[in-house]
């Protein structure tokens, strides 16, 4: 009871911004003095702050109190990303204000997943500490892998871009405090709806070395029988074209992925890319064209299928969109009934781990009594 | 508050069965007097009936009192639907129980939407017409049709093997009572999902002349921002195809659909193909083998974008599931996360008209006030 309470209290603050607690008892139904104790309890734990009322309060019902707000110096949460050539991580506050974001370029291909997460795990620890040296106490983690994740059990099934199959990252991380995994898309999709446009109905389209798809319907992720929805990038483009890691043959990664743009660049590189196509390169052009036009006949099948409302292009998609989207929409010009637009995401390349670690504070405060910090030795059960 | 509570009161009938007023006021949280109250209006309105208790009723609280069960033999719901080469027509009363089928095959590519739905209306009024002479009074109808449509208006947005677009049939039906409007897959899968194997998650395929699906996650459709999701038929299995009447290339309907797979029957009739197959005629087999392949390219694209629970064969494709399921799987095989099984369509080829005159079915139920007989002039509105 007083944890539905906490969160009652704790949700109210969260949506409506300072708020008195005469307020919130009238919000909540909960008596003056019950909310006086939770305020207590989450004032104690580090999740709020009291402060005087904003100069537009509501004097009419005689002297208004001094507001709750939520803090965010005390309590943070983990956004970590593995992907196919950067490790990232970031720490986000309660009120979700991004306070730390390193990414590590490195190519996790020719590494076994207990290299990588080793990996992975140092880079956390060094935010964690930084966090700590700042006041903030991390209460959980998001961990975005590239590949179909089994959420509820934290396996990932498969990333074959990787090279993994059935690995449980969170078991491998061991931090002090739950990791939850979910696919990179999926997080990346949650990243945009929270810190990018907040759109609520569109597919989101990660743009990697495998190219993943979160969508978003009302608002919340669409994910499916398993967990396992929104692999764009194994959608058909040709049946009879080249084999994909994944087992199949003629996937979109294999036209539009990451090594398919890039091999198109001199040096390798994404900047290198883009000043090709600046310059008018005709080869970077084609390259372009090709991915596009294969990005277009998966979205095609795409739109059938699920009848997005917004098509958002992300990761390396949103520098290239320029050079992609007309290809991709002359292959989506057919469609009959309303098509899709599309749009270039607007929660950056860090999107993914924003959104983990987003979806971690949406856990503290839907559940502020199984997340206070003093409790932090029995948060992993 | 009295059509909330008359609501409530047919929703606890219609779900546990012939229960006593006793026990209605019990589970509703109602006054003894307000649910007698409410079972009059019900009695009245011919929805339910009241009946000697079952034999094993719990005698122990004293004398039980009769028993309030849903009533057969007055309220009715219409299916209708309008194919590439039928129309049908169903009656289903308010316990599920079909009391009239009807199908006239017609080829409707060559007419018009005004002179379809005319034909189809016949067929309507003629089954209405019945329903009466047996004591029943149509409630609503549901109207499948082949094609995208906007349920929230009955907008077909396009039915290009009917030649359809921007089509209101509600409009040019003209029946005293509501029509709501539905993609032919959509309501197929319901009635599969209620009429059929009863499973809670699949993505039931639709075989036709067209090919749809309807998908069904946690046992309720899934109908994308739009409502146009599960457009399979549309899906690419070769950006290099032939050209589909949708306006795309390479379409899955055009290497599976009831005309390509017909093509390989000497008389273009499904019976003479089924022969030919049993008989193990190559030129047959070969079609189905093209199909299923097909099928099953389209259905990986499907798998990874939406991870279905089960892939459901219905339409044409039931009879065929003994030579398309090995092509189809075959297809699948490759993908390394878990891949979902095939099964049959329970349902029959009567699974949309069922689908579509349960959905009217639970429309009373939800709302009986909205509902009753006496006020049919006042439903249209």
């Amino acid at each position: 009871m007083r944890a539905r309470n906490l969160a009652l209290v704790l949700g109210e603050v969260s949506r409506n911004g300072p708020v008195t607690r005469a307020a919130l008892a009238e919000i909540t139904g909960l008596t003056k003095t019950t909310v006086s104790k939770l305020v207590g309890d989450l004032l104690e734990s580090g999740m709020v702050t009291e402060s005087p009322p904003p100069a537009d309060a509501d004097r009419s019902r005689g002297r208004p109190g001094v507001a709750v707000r939520l803090r965010g110096d005390r309590v943070a949460a983990l956004g970590l990303e593995i992907n196919v050539d950067y490790l990232s991580v970031c720490v986000m506050d309660l009120t979700r204000t991004v306070r730390l974001r390193r990414t590590q370029a490195v190519d996790n291909r020719d590494s076994s997943s207990t290299d990588v997460v080793r990996n992975l795990r140092d880079l956390a620890l060094q935010a964690v500490d930084e966090a700590a040296a700042a006041g903030l106490s991390v209460a959980g983690a998001a961990l975005a892998v590239p590949g179909p994740v089994d959420p509820a059990q934290g396996l990932v099934h498969s990333a074959p871009n990787l090279g993994w199959g059935d690995v449980r990252p969170a078991d491998l991380l061991d931090l002090p405090f739950p990791v939850l995994v979910d696919n990179e898309a999926n997080l990346a999709a949650l990243g945009e709806l929270w810190f990018g446009s907040g759109m609520p109905d569109f597919l989101y389209v990660s743009g990697e070395i495998g190219i993943g798809a979160g969508l978003v319907f009302g608002g919340a992720l669409f994910r499916g029988t398993r967990g396992f929805a929104g692999e764009l990038g194994h959608v058909v483009v040709d049946p009879g074209g080249p084999d994909c890691r994944c087992g199949g043959r003629g996937c979109l990664e294999r036209y539009a992925g990451q090594d398919a743009l890039l091999d198109a660049a001199p040096d390798g590189l994404l900047d290198g890319l883009i000043r090709r196509l600046t310059a008018g390169d005709t080869r970077a052009r084609a390259a372009c064209e090709q991915a596009g036009r294969a990005l277009g006949t998966a979205l095609t099948s795409a739109v059938h299928l699920l009848d997005p409302g917004t098509i958002i292009l992300g990761g390396i998609f949103a520098p290239l969109f320029p050079w992609l989207r007309g290809p991709a929409a002359e292959a989506l010009r057919h469609i009959r009934h309303v098509v899709p637009n599309f749009a270039v995401a607007e929660a950056g390349p860090d999107a993914a781990v924003l959104g983990g670690a987003g979806q971690v504070i949406q856990q503290v405060i839907a559940d502020p009594a199984g997340h206070m910090p003093r409790a932090t030795a029995g948060l992993q059960t």
